[in-house]
């Protein structure tokens, strides 16, 4: 086996926020991996690195990811819901192995920076598992993170100043976290909403708290007071970030 | 006042992991501002983008920042101490804003990302409020957490997982952290280092952590096992990444 898989964060949205090194190994790259998932996924990572580079030629791998809930729940599991993820994991691993067999170097995309919640990482434990040896790059990128604090102009941190950063799914979590640390970031925050806003209500934080959404793309929003956030909104590509 | 201020993350170290906006809005500014501190600052920032970019006929304005600890302890006090802090940072406003008045763009360089741990948010608030209407855009970048985590090859979160990120300065924190966290990254370890270690070691953690020295730089170091660095491997530009 020669080629060599780069699994390339592309930054949160802005074709400009790719780095320098993102554009060179996918230039290098003859396939492109993408993860096609629920939330626009494949769509979305191609069309912003389509707007920096010409990807003329190259062939598109489409990895379908199980849901991921789907897959803690099988953990462990036997029978025929098993049976199904497992081959549609290993339908994207093959189809990554065989190009890298043939000497072909594939880049895996994925938004953001692939070490922060990326669905990269679902296949990482297989594809070391089949090829102890495999040549593997992570290429660090932009996280939505940096980039909506950027965009709200926000510093998530200074000098002995602690972050925490909270997938909002678990709203118990969220009251000693906002209790404990300096920043808190709410991750995907579009399915609890209301009850953060109530919550930050009761904790006297609605003031240091924003909302931003889909930060660099085209149809950002900014909130500084998240409390004008209407339904509409809210969106995937969304966190709030609490500064006390 | 017609100049824009362009405050960019500049990414870990490695001069490919710019962003094209980055290299960019850096060509198009006719002065750069870098911070001088005590570890390495401008030298530093200015020897990664050099290597990028042409950076002749540039002016470079150093940025003088009195030490973050005797700021706080300053927060509040009267007398020659204090009045001798803020002329330094009068000194990097005024530089600053001299050429924005005259219509120049000024680029601000800072390592990695601006909103996590970046100097230049303690000028932000001074600078805004001598000039509420200044024109000022926060560039992302490559945080150097993520570029670390990418090198070692680690997933800071997935999915439902929570992470915090600490200073190590405060020990007290990182045990509570270290139980409630599914990540736990701390900063800056080399300072207190061998403290980490004997907690890790206490909580049947080790296994999960990782020691990154410089990720992306000629000089990076990762240890998998952290048992196994020296002192000598200890740096500034250093963190523990520990998965549960």
């Amino acid at each position: 086996m020669t080629g060599k898989l780069n699994v390339i964060g592309i930054g949160p949205g802005d074709p400009e926020l790719l780095t320098l090194k993102a554009v060179r190994v996918i230039k290098e790259c003859p396939a492109l991996c993408v993860p096609k998932g629920r939330e626009e996924g494949s769509s979305l990572a191609l069309s912003i690195v389509e707007k920096a580079i010409d990807l003329d030629g190259k062939e598109i791998i489409e990895a379908h990811f199980p849901m991921v809930k789907t897959i803690k729940q099988g953990q462990g599991a036997r029978g025929k819901g098993q049976e199904d993820l497992d081959a549609k994991w290993n339908q994207t691993v093959e189809a990554i192995l065989s190009r890298l067999k043939e000497g072909q170097n594939v880049a895996f995309l994925t938004l953001g920076d692939p070490t922060i919640y990326s669905t990269f990482y679902y296949l990482y434990d297989r594809l070391i598992k089949l090829n102890p040896g495999l040549a593997i790059e992570i290429i660090p990128g932009v996280s939505s993170i940096n980039a909506s604090a950027a965009r709200a102009k926000i510093s998530m941190g200074l000098a002995d100043e602690k972050i925490a950063i909270l997938p909002a799914n678990y709203m118990g979590n969220i009251r000693s976290a906002l209790e404990t640390f300096d920043t808190v970031v709410l991750m995907k925050v579009h399915k609890v909403f209301d009850e953060v806003v109530k919550l930050l209500d009761e904790m006297n934080m609605l003031k240091g708290a924003a909302y931003i959404s889909r930060a660099g793309m085209d149809d950002e929003k900014i909130f500084h007071n998240i409390k004008d956030v209407r339904p509409e909104d809210l969106n995937y590509f969304s966190m709030v970030i609490v500064r006390k």
